[in-house]
């Protein structure tokens, strides 16, 4: 069970809304992903109606709603647009994210800590996006973050994930949860993502661009569930060396 | 569905056997993976005996045997071997393993090829272990293989797909059926060969040598499903730069 | 040529004092080098003697000598160190080095940030040690550093560039010198950092810990060069297909 | 020094012609490498004149000739051109190619293995261009090639040194020359593949194709002999942890 402050979920996969083709694929990915979280950005939606196209054919009660601060440049912008989402009644839990580079669309480090902090102040329960610096991942743990969000690598990119070691220093060095988030290309990359010690995964492009959005919602859902029995199963070391699957020396017989 | 000449099998995981601590973490990973297919080593075996110590406590009725001819160091005693297990009743099929280093248990390409060649022409179903060149492979493939086993990396090692660019093209050129085989380490490797089109994957030290076998069985069993998965649906292209999750373009509404 | 503030310098590559197994292995590591820049640690040096065991048997005439802040964790402690090593005639050029993960020895963004604002304030020439946060080093760059210095890998580990995707964009989207330091292990480290498009490199460990320091220093000198004129020289692009070496239509002749 | 057979080499490098955009950027690339063996297709070139136009401009006295095979898809093709080659007073050395797949331009096995035998039966001196099979490798050896040339990745694709574990293993296992030839695309995957333990490396595309030939072929120089200074200098080993550059324990003094 993944805990996020008060909010308990049964998956550890996170979804975006917003990139599909249409309203139909996007609900057979839902669907199909078995997630419970929904993430979107509050300035795509309009908070003042209730049917709102980004849920187009969603029952939107089955759902924790997880808004994101995306379009924020400023820790400013970011706590004001998780104020509005909340007056709206939308959630109290809020993604923070602070873009600081327009082309990688990385989140800048200084606003991300003010943004958290301030909204941490304000009762939020916060997950922080962040890069995979892990003396930053430590500061946000640090000022009470419920989760760190550290990017796999650039949004929508479907790099997977660049620098494994990073990530796994994050997960071993860090108590609270870690949902890698963004740049996430399919299965495989999930399923890497939790052996490694991840707590959870946030996807989007790879799942609305995929050939066939529904079919890939249920690979990463059960990559998501093999990463992560592959972590708690405690895989073996890597060897340099060559070490025979069919030994000669026999094994010992049930007693 | 996975076709092996005339085999059909569901499950896309093949296990070793006989690397593990006992019989009773054997049998609990074995059910757990979901295999429909065990391989071992005729060597290790006493093929005169009914109850065998490498296959205690399994049920035999319910697998496929796939006996391999590992200790062969040229086709001779590989096609010895492999007759041997077939005149014993064990099976038909066979993989085909003839050793060319013994630093790297890597296979040898002469004595492989010689070795499928004979078999093939006795009537087996021939499964050859062989390196991830694209050359060879298509040579397997050319004389009748029916599957074709391109190691990730040595026996045993857990060093996972050394060169995932091999493999690809592999899966692309050749139309029978692929799969990979020594290496892979965990669930994450698993789901990496699916999804670059594998048809199925072989572990043994994997799932034997984790801390606890039979979650780790339940993880590779799940990571395969994935893979396959994320593969049949067609993952979004890599890209250099950043792109939105959250556009500010709309999506289509349901109509 | 490589510009640091009012310094210029020939050669790109800067080398560390202070782990030689003895002074001779040192003094002729550092000549093989044709370094320009010394770095040391201010903690590690007697502020007060004229003949410092870190420096035995160099003529510290001809080098530029570069004071470092290891061992500070704040951004106090490191402008105090900057600050000693200034009033003892060190030198006004200072690489900002504040320790934020006692495990990889990764630097603290905040700190750093706000040491290297302080020093900058105070007139010295900045050089900032940082991850490879994209947005980090555009912020360090904002606020003046002559120079940024992005980690390749923990420092000492020698696993070389962890991600050359971050490292690339980091010398693509910055203006001032970048001095990739750091983790780097070998010849080949140093060529791939600077084919990258680094300005230069700042090794220690990976000299003074080689079987024969001298022997290379002159293989990361060379690389060194050798990188510089590669990326000068604008390489091919990777392609995923191949295209024969000899083709079949022909050159031009030389009119 | 580099022995093939008879023949001496100071540079570890070699250069293919016949890619570059006029015979002035080939001119100036050649001697920029400092190359003393030129490569080049038999079948492009015309037996019976003295002036080629691939070797427009160039001493030939001052270079090592070594035609290639290429175009060959079978080894009684390839015995054949090298014979014609010979008989044009060209060179008794040659290097072996034989193409098995049309995609990639991966050497074909077993065609490679005969028309080396049959070739080093007639008294050739033979470089094998093979795949980084070990075992391959290990047989091109035995029967007493007299260089083995692993592919570093497809011909002219720039993609590097795929495999940089197999490459390791060829040069640990094998007592003959290796040669690195085929994709390697600037100055570093030279420097790397040399750093690996490789006896030198073969150019084509990577020098002729960069936007400065001759700034490149200067890279490359200075590369190669960066990894082989990297490689004889014995480098450190790559660790998990960080180990401070700045130790506080003090080094020995010069006594």
């Amino acid at each position: 069970m993944l805990k996020l402050g008060d909010y308990q979920l049964q998956s550890r996969l996170m979804l975006g809304t917003g990139k599909y083709r249409n309203a139909e694929e996007q609900e057979a990915a839902v669907k199909a992903s078995g997630t419970e979280v929904l993430t979107f950005a509050v300035r795509r939606i309009d908070l003042e109606t209730a049917d709102q196209d980004v849920f187009a054919g969603l029952d939107l009660d089955q759902y924790q709603m997880l808004p994101n601060t995306a379009g924020a440049a400023t820790a400013e912008e970011a706590v004001r647009t998780a104020e509005l989402a909340r007056a709206a009644g939308l959630c109290d839990m809020v993604k923070v994210e602070v873009i600081g580079c327009s082309r990688t669309l990385m989140p800048d480090p200084v606003e991300t800590l003010k943004a958290s902090e301030q909204l941490l102040e304000k009762g939020f329960t916060v997950l922080a996006y962040t890069s995979d610096d892990i003396v930053l991942a430590k500061r946000l743990e640090a000022i009470g973050c419920h989760a760190v969000m550290p990017a796999a690598s650039p949004i929508g990119s479907g790099l997977g994930i660049l620098n494994p070691y990073n990530l796994k220093i994050i997960t071993e060095e860090l108590s609270c949860p870690i949902i890698v988030d963004a740049g996430l290309g399919g299965a495989a990359d999930v399923c890497q993502a939790m052996e490694l010690g991840a707590d959870g995964v946030l996807l989007n492009s790879a799942v609305a661009g995929a050939e066939d959005p529904a079919k890939m919602a249920e690979a990463v859902r059960k990559a998501c569930e093999a990463g992560r029995a592959g972590y708690e199963a405690g895989r073996i070391a890597k060897s340099a060396s060559a070490s025979a699957s069919s030994p000669s020396a026999g094994m010992s017989r049930r007693s």
